[in-house]
């Protein structure tokens, strides 16, 4: 058998129809419609090493249209990465490394989970944005040591959504030139052939964005496909979108062209039909050696490989701090002196005790950090002047010059998000963004991905409650807060004041298998009296932050952020009328959760069941730590347009309130 | 004096001004860039009546950067709405009619809730829509009864968030040709001259949405705003997008065109050197006759309203019973065979007893209500035949036609969401759309608008838990449920079968106050066992489905939706073992909060604290019904892919594990 282009396609096409079928479920017709323009990206462009998916200066490959995970599968094991034919048999079920998305972490060669349509685009876009970050930061004359590129194959459902136009914007006006993406323009979508849906004119909308477009592209002509690779690899100053004429399912007689393909398995008359219209002789799962010799890239990986380890290591030997820096932060470890600088920090708010907003408190955090923090890449979705995130002595990325450490996304929630998701598993950044927190509805999907795929990402969220005051109840978050708090691996901080805050802040950048949000509010708090004890209780998420004063609590206020200064309040009102409580802070409830048995024992004895939660939000959550008995202050309702202090007193969060509600509690 | 159109639009820059000062907060810079824009358009052009804002036939106003609310107070005020002086003084306090955004159901006039960017457009998408489809059906050969424009106004955050994609991609394809916008085009956000983060070449952009764009119009020149409405209004098949070089803040001396007049008071100072640079010599909150006179709508709009209503009257005379259904819809009520329809298909359902998926049952029930529902407009974010949501005799939009009863949205969860609100505002329709339960994430904002508006939109949200099976973790929703319950004002039901899936359609469609979530299965269900009570009961959102086979029960499990009947296996295996406990389910959580304490009590006896909550999602939340000694049977992880049966077994959804978990519970 002569090996054409072809073949090596029909290769993908096979595994991923027999792959689908097998597992009985999955999606044949866009690997089957991309196989061709996969082939000639991987085979005569794309590089990367097979035998070690974390080379630093590999080209970054995404499927967008994750659905379609058999196409970067069938790649991945054609190539010769550690994805054995097993595995591919094993599509779809419990404990395989070919789950039913591409998932980061489960399979060597995956860059980014994708599924949720559009979000693997904008990763895309924040990964050649880290590329030219790092290359602006290291790369010295002679030495291009970080030189890629990043590919992204995307559908008509990446471009209906809404977050495509938030990074594509962006990607235009940073002129990333190494980010090329591949539209799968097949068409169909789900409901149909989409003419009744979708008529934009996309080169054109690509082209409003700033970004070279090569139209009309034959998706199934591999010398079509390489010219237009070649062509977009040619404009050095804007990133690329190849618009790929495709059919879904192509080699299917019966399917090809329709939606019955996208989402199906074709069945095994449909599948027989197509091996015989395909010329693809071969049983199931088998593909011949010399289709395997046609895509195997492991020693053209190696060399490559081998090459830039010489070109790193003269780069080494001319900058040897340079390379020492990092390669520090590829690795994610922190500086030598992290704990130094924290506890430095620590020292001087305890003296300082400064009575300040929690967003002003994490602006100084912030500056007080960034100095050790090369990797800092912060930002903010238009709204710096009021998250407090651009620090003095940040380098701003300003356009055309694509440099710094502080991005100024515009208003655009969700793509920050994404792309912070996309810098974070690049590796060698710490990206943070801020944007209110009731804007963390519009970014929501990827604060769960960054969850999800256990990536340090840092959410500065400010103006935290109905403390923001005038702006009303669009701007008011009422069930932001737990709403956060549900997500698996996330771990949401509420400081009380900017001890806890500078904790929070510590906590989250240590921390490198997750992300974080911090709740922080607009108006002032007051300092809290600190203890080494109560520094310990910080990092566990909650503590006793003033016991009873005699020492014998009868009952117990747990408040988080702007709350904790109204339970301590109430402590001491209720003292005056010989009531004594305990009050424990909360900070952060998941970290709380995690604490051994004796621990939480300590903090919330279960003998005390007299207990109140005071919280400026929704009251659900609380019952937890109350118990059915146990009384809950907090919002279940939207808020109201008035001044903060009105609108706290209207809404019963008073020293009064607080106290008269636990009266009301029976003692034991 | 002579009144100019300067002096007139003077009047709102004045008034802006004064109001935020007095506020001390508020954005001044939008309503005194845009002033002269919005007096070009309310005085020649905007069809309304002051006197009663609630007629069917005006044009609908909005304003998408909803920041400039003091714009729209202006004007309303200038117009003749009950808007009087002393509410402008009142901006942003407590009960005023004048809070900070823009705010529907505190201000007549107010077409719709805005400052969550995007989504006021968004909202006049649907708006357009719904002009457009209520036309179509409505009006008859000389008898345009329905036949107004859309006008909204928005900035470049508007047109940078993702969901200004969505929503006018549609719009492009559905030939909105009375959808007029109006484009504040003044270079600055909140972080400043948007060059760095704004490069969109944006008439280029809605070109390749196919709207009609009129490019560079000085939005401070009252002849070429005109000219620019007049172009827009000339062509009839696309919407149109006005872009306006304006300057913020224009008028004041030292800030206008700079960031700092967006989002703050001007102060005392400026604003006497702005009286004086735009020769308003006036007090502040003072307005003279002349001008009152340049503004007042009332007698013109007095006379268009009787002038449609003589329209009107015609077109009841010749089409008396269109008339009545039009008349029927636009006040909210159902139609008179409601009751009777509903009772008639849940008594098929009782004899059926159909084992069926909820999602099955939800596309069951909309076939059932749709016959007697001409106002269901129905939809799917691209996800129609896994929704199902298309019903046999819907009539599809399929452009260019622009008719019918179901859109396909496409792949636009959020633009679908904000659409919905906009076409539930409008009235005469009951908007209902689609998209996997996970998916909603990317919806979320929107949909906590409809419920911060109270508005009927119901939310058709499938494939509901790790029930989906293969799809994986980023298609199984694990917080999303109890994230939902969260939002205030918002009733989400889980039903566990065919019947409480129909009561829950139902009771969605009878609340005219608030939406609705319905999240449903993928996966059949059995049908379990109803009797009149437990019909009254699952109208109350949680009751006893299956009480204890000795009548004293020794524990209760409380499960919802696809784990009823892993509940009711418990029990039988419980039974077995002489172990006698009460079956709770609980569709909807807010409604069984909002019942009276003696009914609570009866399902859940606080004498009975061995107690265990069963549902595959995030746990927190139950313990509010189990208490500290309960038990939670959920997901507090993501999932992973494999089929739905698996992923049950392995994180613990069977029987044994119930039972197991229960028996560890102590008995009191």
């Amino acid at each position: 058998m002569t090996v054409s282009r072809t073949d090596l396609a029909n290769a993908i096409r096979a595994l991923s129809m027999d792959a689908v079928q097998a597992a009985k479920s999955g999606h044949p017709g866009m690997p089957m419609g991309m196989a061709d323009i996969a082939e000639v990206l991987w085979n005569d462009f794309l590089v990367h090493n097979p035998k070690d998916p974390n080379w630093l200066n590999r080209d970054r490959f995404m499927l967008s249209n994750g659905h379609g995970s058999m196409l970067q599968y069938s790649l991945l094991h054609l190539a010769g990465y550690d994805l054995p034919m097993e595995e591919l048999k094993r599509f779809r079920q419990w404990g395989s490394r070919t789950p039913g998305h591409p998932e980061y972490g489960y399979t060597p060669g995956v860059e980014t989970t994708t599924g949720p349509l559009g979000q693997g685009l904008a990763n895309g876009v924040g990964m050649a944005l880290a590329e030219r970050l790092l290359s602006a930061e290291f790369n010295r004359p002679g030495h291009d040591i970080i030189d890629h590129y990043t590919y992204v194959f995307l559908g008509d459902g990446c471009l209906m959504e809404g977050v495509s136009h938030e990074v594509c914007s962006l990607a235009g006006t940073w002129k990333l030139g190494k980010l090329i993406c591949f539209y799968d323009d097949n068409g169909i979508s789900i409901d149909g052939h989409l003419e009744p849906w979708f008529t934009d004119d996309t080169p054109k909308r690509f082209e409003a964005y700033q970004w070279h477009v090569v139209r009309d592209v034959d998706g199934h002509n591999p010398d079509a496909i390489k010219a237009a690779i070649e062509e977009a690899r040619s404009v050095k100053d804007k990133p690329s979108m190849i618009v790929c004429k495709t059919i879904i399912g192509h080699g299917s007689p019966n399917l090809a062209g329709t939606h019955d393909c996208h989402g199906a398995p074709l069945g095994e008359n449909e599948i027989c039909l197509t091996r015989d219209n395909l010329g693809w002789p071969h049983e199931a799962f088998t593909v011949p050696e010399e289709v395997y010799a046609g895509w195997d890239a492991r020693e053209k990986g190696q060399r490559a490989q081998a090459a830039w380890n010489e070109r790193f290591q003269a780069y080494k030997a001319a900058y040897p701090q340079d390379a020492a820096a990092l390669e520090r932060r590829m690795s994610g470890e922190l500086p030598a002196n992290w704990a130094e600088t924290v506890k430095g920090y620590i020292d001087g708010l305890l003296q300082e005790k400064p009575n300040i907003a929690t967003r002003v408190a994490s602006g100084k955090a912030i500056a007080a950090l960034a100095p050790v923090l090369p990797e800092f890449v912060g930002g903010s979705a238009d709204l710096s002047p009021s998250n407090n995130t651009l620090w003095k002595g940040a380098r701003e990325l300003v356009a055309p010059v694509i440099s710094g450490n502080y991005i100024h996304y515009g208003v655009r929630e969700f793509g920050m998000s994404a792309i912070m998701n996309g810098m974070a598993l690049y590796g060698g950044f710490l990206p943070f963004g801020g944007t209110f927190l009731i804007f963390s509805d519009y970014a929501r999907n990827a604060v769960r991905m960054s969850a999800l795929m256990h990536q340090r990402v840092i959410y500065v969220f400010t103006h935290d409650s109905i403390g923001l005051g005038e702006d009303g109840p669009t701007h008011q978050p009422i069930e932001q807060v737990n709403s956060l708090r549900l997500i698996p691996n996330m771990r949401v901080w509420r400081p009380c004041d900017a001890v806890e805050t500078a904790v929070a802040w510590a906590m989250s950048v240590e921390n490198s298998e997750g992300p974080a949000v911090l709740a922080l509010t607009r108006q002032n708090l007051p300092a809290q009296n600190h203890t080494d004890e109560t520094l310990a209780g910080i990092r566990k998420g909650g503590y006793v932050l003033s016991e009873a004063a005699n020492g014998q609590p009868q009952g117990i206020l747990i408040a988080t952020g702007s709350e904790v200064a109204l339970a301590m309040g109430a402590q001491a009102r209720l003292a005056e009328q010989g009531v004594h409580v305990r009050v424990v802070s909360m900070p952060c409830v998941e970290l709380f959760d995690k604490q051994d048995a004796a621990y939480k024992e300590s903090v919330l004895p279960a003998g005390i069941t007299r207990r109140m939660a005071i919280e400026a939000g929704t009251t659900g959550l609380w019952y937890k730590y109350v118990g059915l008995q146990g009384a809950v202050l907090g919002m279940d309702r939207f808020g109201e347009s008035a001044p903060a202090g009105v609108l706290f007193e209207k809404f019963g969060f008073t020293v009064d309130n607080v106290v008269s509600i636990f009266q009301g509690l029976q003692a034991k």
